[in-house]
């Protein structure tokens, strides 16, 4: 099988890493940033280019869900797989009288950032079960999850996916801008912040929750919203009255 | 140096644990819940008691805060300190007297979890020099930080904490309940957890921000929010509209 990565972005960077690492035959990595591109291949030695091959079993469009639609339009070839990477579009999406897949990999991606690739699970989706059988043939070389998901499914994988990281880390995020206002190194809340995520591979999130809200301790609450405004203040509030409806408080 | 922990929950769980590992000369745990101090007991060797003594020179009440005022008037020797482990109350708290402190640990306690009690930073206040000298020997036995801070500028650790460690944990809830609805294993999301707070620690959590929202994308987080409701929506909005704030939308 023959393979072809479009796009030059964190997951091409990483899918096509991930690719050569175990020996998929990717033969061409496809784009429009020419910088990008070049720093693919020369993390992968596989070849890029401005212009797509025709000699690919399976290309896979990994751009901003944005850009999705008009890229697949490029691929005029006709008995091929094409599949996107997005998991909150349907499989629709891709414009093209090729055949059709899904390809969604539940991690987050940064080029900086080395991964374990054997861990990430990938949910995928094809209009037919020998289309199916060849995406998950190559999703079994990399991932030991691979899971077959309709639309339906990877649109609320990828919502618990913006919970339990994106909103998380704007978290972060927002009690970094709390501890830099009042002179207090960020970094004593990373042994904190290992800790909450250690335990929940543990402990099931719901009995691992602490802290004054979950204690109903309107004393403390009170005082800690009367240190707040704005955005952090509706954030407070928010989780606060989240906390109480799930704890029945 | 003598010391008595009062109390027999999380946090006095683990200090008393820290103390005897350190060779720290604590005389008795005393509280007056008799399983749980057998517990620490065992767990210590240090014997229990629902009667406290009264030669030791630093007492730590490790109980819940709604408990502190009611617990620290037990307490009726005057030559000592008494210091709590409240992230967000006063000083004041305290009722009697003696010698106040405040010893605070930036970390999330439980019993079932073993910690390093090296990296858990401590937070200090006491009510003169000398005071303060006997407490920062003791903190900096057990931990790498330990810093003098005000009632001002605790409640502000405490605040950071609350936001990176309890609000954080309640996402990992909720999202782990649009798991369950939609049939999806929460494990699959533990990779992606652990991901994203392995990047703080290389990546300002500003930086690393990723998903729907940081990037605008109009169409997913409206079709995400068609997909909510209840706090879930409430939540996703408040973070949505934040992140917005944060980047400038
Ligand atoms: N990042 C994640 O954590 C993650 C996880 C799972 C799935 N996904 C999905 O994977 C896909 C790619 O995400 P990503 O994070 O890799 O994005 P990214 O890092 O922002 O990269 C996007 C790539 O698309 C290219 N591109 C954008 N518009 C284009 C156009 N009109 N024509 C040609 N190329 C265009 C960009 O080129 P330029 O550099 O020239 O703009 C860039 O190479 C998305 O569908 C996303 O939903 C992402
Ligand atoms: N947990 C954390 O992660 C953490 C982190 C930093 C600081 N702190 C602070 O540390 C202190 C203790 O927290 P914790 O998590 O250890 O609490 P906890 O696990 O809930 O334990 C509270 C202890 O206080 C006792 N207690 C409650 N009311 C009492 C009363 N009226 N008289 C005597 N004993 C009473 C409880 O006894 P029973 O079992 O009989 O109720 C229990 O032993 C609090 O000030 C908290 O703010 C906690």
């Amino acid at each position: 099988m023959k393979v072809v990565i479009i796009g030059s972005g964190n997951v091409a960077y990483h899918l096509a890493n991930a690719f050569v690492l175990k020996g998929i035959n990717l033969i061409q990595i496809f784009g429009r940033n020419e910088n990008d591109l070049q720093e693919i291949a020369l993390k992968t030695g596989v070849p890029f280019s401005t212009k797509i091959l025709d000699n690919a079993d399976l290309y896979i469009i990994a751009v901003n869900d944005g850009a999705l639609e008009e890229v697949s339009q490029l691929i005029t070839k006709k008995n091929c797989i094409v599949a996107h990477t997005s998991g909150s579009l349907p499989i629709e999406i891709l414009q093209g009288e090729y055949r059709k897949a899904v390809i969604y990999p539940l991690q987050t991606f940064s080029k900086s950032k080395e991964l374990e690739y054997h861990k990430i699970p990938f949910f995928l989706e094809a209009q037919n079960t020998e289309d199916y059988l060849f995406i998950e043939n190559l999703a079994l070389k990399i991932s030991d999850h691979v899971e077959a998901s309709s639309y339906e499914k990877r649109k609320y994988v990828h919502l618990s996916a913006v919970f339990a990281c994106n909103f998380v880390n704007h978290l972060f995020a927002r009690a970094k801008e709390i501890t830099d206002a009042h002179d207090i190194p960020f970094k004593y809340l990373l042994p904190l912040i290992e800790e909450t995520t250690h335990k929940i591979f543990q402990v099931e999130p719901k009995e691992a929750q602490t802290g004054p809200s979950v204690r109903n301790d309107v004393r403390i609450t009170k005082m800690q919203e009367d240190l707040l405004n704005g955005e952090f203040l509706k954030i407070y509030k928010t989780m606060n009255e989240s906390i109480k409806e799930m704890y029945e408080l």
